[in-house]
């Protein structure tokens, strides 16, 4: 008997016939005799509309703890309906608020950390023989004594902390996708699923445009050991394994397996910052100012001129803000450019096919950043699906069947 | 400066714009120097679209635990979208689940009872200036930790025990009606909005028709001496005062007003009993399975039959009851009865012109019933508004001007 945490997002049980689903593939789990706790994402459209109603009684964002207050009724609404239909079907359920099952978290509305979780009911309920769910996205501030919300892939990240203090065996990521692919299906139909993937890859990937898992989730799951399994809710395929590598998987991937995935990303631009190449006291500066925003810089260069990336809904007033704070003049910003990111244990053995490849494409690479899991380059963003099609052959990274894509997905692959 | 807690019902609040709408009234209560507790109920159909919601995932009625979770929500939502508006609107305001306002309850989940209120958070952001929000209807089961909510009539049962613990000046209950009237406006056109009413008469008021008050909160409002306001939020008439009598206003009505208002109900129906008379015994049996049900009984009579009124709902299960446990062959239900009442301080006197205006009219009286406030008689549902009409005419109790009755009203007068 194992202890499994699932996970299931807003567009698995985006209506009442979603639920059901949900509850029949809980129920599964259970009769193979698990203990399974539950946390599910609040129901389809429940939060846009929430936030629709806000902007109509309020010209202005609502206070952020007001804005929690609302938005956790969503995931309290949907674990609440599961918990009925599971009880209907014959298995008895209780569901918890993130307060209930002990996840506490710092007091920063809309985007908490979870600072500890005690799941002190969660494990009563099990000892009771029920199926346990609990509302994702949310916890309490011990301080304050309000209800907050953790912000993107807060779900996510309240199963793995579940699951890391229940010590569980798995964590179950059901979303609307197969699992991770060797890149974005829907721009390789070659693509194949990857049964198994570690931690720091899986990190690389997240960071660089595969929106299947948020970073924040999986480093959590590598800081507590927790081992990510990531499904479709909709089929019966087996999934991604999101672990620590395996020896023997090691071993494999460094003979064989230089290039694990392609990830593509078009949501950042290049910030170009003049005039700064000489003087590198300007430089530090302009880090520190960067620094200071918290937005996410990647891809930084420094020739002519510096440049880095930020995310594009960023770009615009990060270029206000740098020319303000230090008086430059000449920062510009281009959104037409695109990120692509060859990530693998082996990827220096990569650097030579990985130009060459754009050589014979005569894409034009504009800027490079390695590590040790990772090689990306930003070209056009018109020339990103050529080049990644191009990369995933030449790496030999397509499977015998083409992968299978599931329409209405808000995650991507 | 005096402490307001006001009370907004789901049809005040029905949309973005009522909320807006509900902020105003709260603000100019706030803006005349006075501090503000706000107690709301769920959005107009809120409640029902997630009862929609639990039907549709389960074939049974979800447990009641669950049915509390998902229920509660409503309240959140709204109380926050108003906390929203508020602040919007330039007046900062925090919004607190029951549980967070101190309101602890039995654990009987759907119907619980009130056991504390103990309003530390609300005192301490009333401290702060600000106005606070309470999740009407909502409380916390201290042994279980877990949400409850009250029942019918919740959210005014929440107002007036919040008043009650913070020793309010006024507990407002905004409703889409007037006020307390003389009899329904819909059924009396000259019905005359009624300045103020003692808890006594309220109580026999709602205990037989009246829906503008529950007995249950005006109960809890006399047991603690909490001073009611019954106002319309769609008007800026004065509304009712609904407290204990003072002095000068009771010699008057001992003096001219021998009857404060009629109250009539067609949620009845009569029970009757054969082959009981001659038995105390058996009748004493019966009314100790009456008890056993929790069921309201009324209008109790013993001639040759013994007959007495339940909620219609609950008839045929009743007689039902009584025949089974009972082995009684002849009991008989009538859901074609209609009870009309006078209420008010000085009843005896009345009892001469109430029973020729009926004799006037050539309504049978099948049955009737009196206290020290009140005097019942059941006829006819068909001749029910006929015989109101004549009653109020009789009694003199119309206003020289039209009372106004307001469309999409759930509440009745």
């Amino acid at each position: 008997m194992a202890l499994v945490v699932q996970k299931y997002g807003g567009s698995s049980i985006g209506s009442a016939e979603r639920i059901t689903e949900v509850a029949r593939r809980v129920i599964a789990t259970k009769e193979a005799g698990h203990d399974v706790v539950v946390v599910a994402s609040a129901m389809g459209d429940t939060t846009d509309e929430l936030l629709d109603l806000a902007a109509r009684v309020s010209r202005t964002p609502g206070s952020p703890r007001e804005m929690d207050m609302l938005l956790t009724s969503g995931e309290r609404i949907s674990n609440a309906l599961l918990a009925i239909a599971l009880t209907d079907l014959g298995h008895p359920a209780t569901s918890l608020s993130g307060p209930q099952a002990g996840v506490f978290t710092t007091g920063d509305h809309g985007s908490a950390r979870i600072v500890d979780v005690l799941p002190t009911r969660v494990r009563q309920e099990l000892d009771r023989g029920r199926i346990v769910l609990v509302a994702g996205f949310q916890g309490l501030c011990k301080d304050t004594d309000d209800v907050t919300t953790l912000g993107r892939g807060g779900s996510d990240t309240t199963a793995v902390a579940i699951a890391g203090a229940l010590r569980a065996d798995v964590c179950e990521i059901y979303t609307d996708v197969d699992g991770v692919c060797t890149a974005d299906p829907r721009v390789v139909p070659t693509a194949r699923l990857l049964p198994r993937v570690g931690y720091a890859e899986m990190l690389e990937l997240a960071a660089n445009g595969a929106r299947v898992l948020m970073t924040r989730s999986v480093e959590y799951a590598r800081r507590h050991g927790v081992t990510l399994h990531v499904r479709s809710s909709f089929t019966d395929e087996p999934g991604t394994i999101v672990a620590e590598p395996a020896g023997e998987v090691v071993e494999r991937d460094m003979e064989k397996e230089t290039v694990t995935a392609i990830a593509h990303d078009r949501s950042s631009a290049l910030v170009t910052v003049a005039g700064v190449a000489d003087d590198p006291a300007l430089v530090a500066r302009v880090f520190r100012v960067l620094a200071g925003t918290g937005v996410e810089v990647d891809m930084p260069a420094l020739g002519a001129a510096l440049s880095f990336t930020v995310p594009r809904s960023s770009a615009v007033a990060t270029a206000e803000l740098l020319e303000a704070e230090l008086g430059l003049k000449s920062v510009s910003v281009d959104v037409g450019i695109g990120k692509i990111s060859l990530v693998g244990s082996g990827i220096r053995a990569a650097t030579g096919a990985f130009w060459e490849t754009f050589a014979a494409l005569e894409v034009e690479i504009t800027q490079v950043a390695t590590s040790e899991l990772r090689l990306s380059a930003l070209c056009r963003e018109s020339e990103l699906d050529r080049a990644v099609r191009a990369l995933h052959e030449v790496f030999e990274l397509g499977g015998a069947d083409q992968a299978v894509v599931y329409a209405g997905s808000g995650r991507g692959w």
